[in-house]
């Protein structure tokens, strides 16, 4: 199965686009990135978001990086595009593009600028029809980064009417509440089932899980962590998993910085020697010495604690 | 003279970005468009600015676009290039393909995201390093529509620091008081000169004139009427000036409609023979029934009043 | 009648909150206030609305505030309380407060912050039960200043749910669409009917009353011009309305500057002898020499152009 | 002494406002709340801030809560009272009120809705002149609460203007950046020295007492996680603080969701008997079933590790 689908689970890693020093895409650090991702038992892996700094790309490189991630790929897994742009045709183009390199599907967040739900609906509605019943869709809900907001209801109504809305990729912050209610609408009785994965770098990932949540989407820089943390959760195994994500929670909450978190992402990336260089592209983040030392004091701490070296509490 | 510069005064129209009803750039429009603009008497031309529909043109488009347009323009005026992008290397890449193509000058508009000022002036410090001294650039103040705010001694200080910012695009709003703090600040002797012309769709054209501006840039679908006022007012007739842009006021008012004025400017200039098709791309607005009823009326009072058969004010 | 209903028609005028120079409330000038306004032939007045700075009075001043306004006006025409607040107990504890001493009416924003539209349909659900059946309020969709967005469809559920929803004070904007909706929707025959009075400085008044709007609710300075527009719409001369307004025009779009513009509004009416400071609370606008000069002038070209004395209009 | 200086350090814990199921005021509850955070070896209290549902609050209800607060507190640490208002008479009213009552110190967001840093400099300056140098201000750097963004020169900037402005409440997001850069601007010698205490309800804490903050000023309803942490920092056990604090950090996490967070935070504290009820005033968030098992819980886990039944990391 190289689709996203209504039961897919486990963790999607949100991919960093690796730049030289200079800024270039760096194919070579593709390969490296896709090796480490998906020897860390990824479920998928999904391009061109945020992270990924899709907005900074040429369309063309957009293109043809997808291509050439899909292609290293290799069916091991399925990879979904972030596809979102200002202009309907854009999307299209680039999402039809990319499915016919063989991506698993796209992930759309709506347009900046969608002002009520009546416009979201009808922003989808034309969406949907033109990208046509076979591209497999993820919903993006991130109002943080979009500044548009979706209630449950209307979601709702978008599942109804979109047979290839297959996937919710839940980020609305505080949105634990918005979590459980579509998972109990969204749950195959109810009406169809929908694949729930939970993004905002993973923070609450314990809590999402236990609502209901299939898994993350998020780019932690560490994709063992939730790789584990979903698969003892779902043996059953619920408290393993929450001790495990307690021992990373000082880096997760450390990398969900908006902004200077994608710098620090890439930096981590950089020294497990997933990608050659943390550069981001301009305008964007940059760390200086105080960020550097900081990064190594809390990589230092993580690693002492998972030896089992952390955890005498003072009294 | 085909740059733009510290002295440049009239009226730079703001042009759409003609499509066909199936919303692929309609070239023979573009042709007739030019001579549309350059008939009555407009200054310099910008293309490819947020009414310009950029955002939803793919890159290449963008580029091709704006080669054809200045082709055809074929220096009779300068045309500024709309370059604002969410990556500088994206910015830098399509500024100076425009220039090789022998635009007179690039706008840029703080990058949506930009928090503080000290920001604000450290993404100019980027992008004017990377243009070089060669690129004649207009900064766009538009706070509407970028979400971003500059104070005047901030903007003062990118005047200190790059001489190739030579324009301001004075639209925040309401910002009339802004504009004659920059316009006693860069008068030529407090600090070297530069042009300010104005947007907002003219709606307070006779005051900012009367402020110090320098002339127009923006989009009004009756261009003589922008270049009359300019021209009246140059010639120390500012009263008749101001007459004039009265009798045209409920037309600036109605296409000042942020969203669906592109939509309602497009449709006049169909109206006027300067292009075939109204067509805007998604998402976008449409004109519906009691719009376009509307407009109609609107039109047939503007036409009826500069015959002179209006003006009896009822008692 | 002194309560407002679903039939409710003609102007109801925002009224600006008169200061000393010192910043107290100044009861002199609410009684010149109150004897100018009814003295245009408004139907109706709303105080405490955002252009009566409520948000800068304690709320013990706002509450003496209307209770004194609505003794001055004494039953002549029904008194509309904005009451607007981040709590619903204040927001309930003024409005019957002031509908104990006779207020026609109280005006409500969904609260900022207000995110998802069933968000704003639980807060009016939790409003109105406080509120009981007895009060009749007017909705005010402005999100301009609240940031809070409502489509139609979820504002016809407020109707649906709520009696005592009577009005819809119309100012989104653009907004010309929504109010063709909402007329349509609730027009006592697709469902009861209610009234629609449209705000935002009366920018769009005769496109607003063609599109069947009952009349103004917004502050302009010449409450003569708002009445009547409204009066000949109603009696069938809509071209006569629409001449009167376009004189008007200038001016309305003057006093249309957020912030600024309540600084001028209180100047042309401390010049008219409405009240005797044109003060404004801190923090507030205040006019510099540039804009007292450009006041001038236009208020010197509206009172030639009443005369009869403008509409040369320059060849 | 009573009064916030530059020299101020430690816990500064913002406290909730108690009320009863009903949503008057819980005087009871505020005795108990007053003893539980000083019992907790808190070194000040912060009452009436935005966790303290200040706006919700009628006029003189907060100048009565605080006036007890302040007698119930006796002396025994200073108490900061969150001042902000939208109106400059209101804030300052209140702040004198509170400092004739022998509050500490009053802290003061900028108003929402200024645009730019010169703005932001203009309001500090109107509000210090009307405090008077007397009144020890605490300012309030939330941008994510008020959407205005200060950058640090303008900050520094009201420092050397306004010598009662005596301490930095950090909680710009993210911003350990700004944090050391006012550090080090306001050391004592590069400039004269201010406190900096820290919020965003301590989620980066230990980073933020490396970059040289003095303390804490937040609302964790485990206020001695916070007082401990800040002393054995201060004793030089980095490391040993971090651990305490990182047991404690799925907790902090989980308060830390805007808006809900405020009903968990006052959830907690009656759970721990510090209040009897953890009503929010409407309109405000409440815990569902869901809610509260989460809440068992991680307040489970929590007890757990700190008797040292954690820490057991899955292989």
């Amino acid at each position: 199965m190289t689709h996203i689908g209504p039961d897919t689970r486990g963790v999607y890693i949100i991919a960093v686009t690796p730049f030289t020093d200079e800024g270039a895409i760096d194919w070579q650090s593709v390969d490296t990135l896709v090796e480490f991702y998906i020897g860390k038992g990824v479920s998928g892996v999904t391009i061109l978001g945020m992270m990924g700094e899709a907005q900074k790309l040429a369309e063309e490189e957009s293109a043809a990086f997808a291509r050439y991630f899909i292609e290293r790929v290799a069916g091991r897994v399925p990879v979904v595009v972030g596809v979102s742009h200002a202009g309907i045709d854009n999307l299209v183009r680039l999402a039809k593009s990319v499915m016919d390199c063989g991506a698993g599907g796209v992930m759309i967040a709506p347009a900046a600028g969608l002002k009520t739900e009546v416009q979201i609906g009808d922003y989808f509605a034309a969406v949907f029809a033109r990208l046509g019943p076979a591209v497999p869709v993820c919903f993006q809900d991130y109002p943080l980064g979009t500044g548009v907001n979706i209630s449950v209801p209307t979601f709702l109504d978008l599942v109804d009417a979109h047979q290839s809305l297959v996937m919710f990729k839940h980020e609305d912050w505080p949105g634990l509440r918005k979590l459980s209610q579509v998972r109990r609408a969204c749950d195959g009785t109810a009406r169809r089932r929908i694949s729930i994965l939970c993004g905002n770098g993973g923070l609450y990932l314990p809590q999402e899980l236990s609502r209901g949540a299939d898994g993350a989407m998020t780019g932690f820089a560490y994709p063992e962590l939730l790789v584990d943390v979903c698969r003892l959760f779902r043996d059953g195994r619920a408290e393993e998993a929450e001790d495990l994500f307690d021992a990373h929670l000082p880096l997760v909450r450390h990398e969900q910085q908006i902004g200077v978190g994608l710098a620090i992402r890439k930096e981590i990336l950089r020294r497990r020697g997933a990608i050659r260089s943390a550069a981001v592209r301009a305008p964007g983040p940059h760390l200086d010495r105080d960020d550097l030392d900081e990064l190594d004091r809390l990589m230092q701490r993580l690693a002492r604690r998972l030896r089992g070296g952390a955890g005498e509490i003072a009294a």
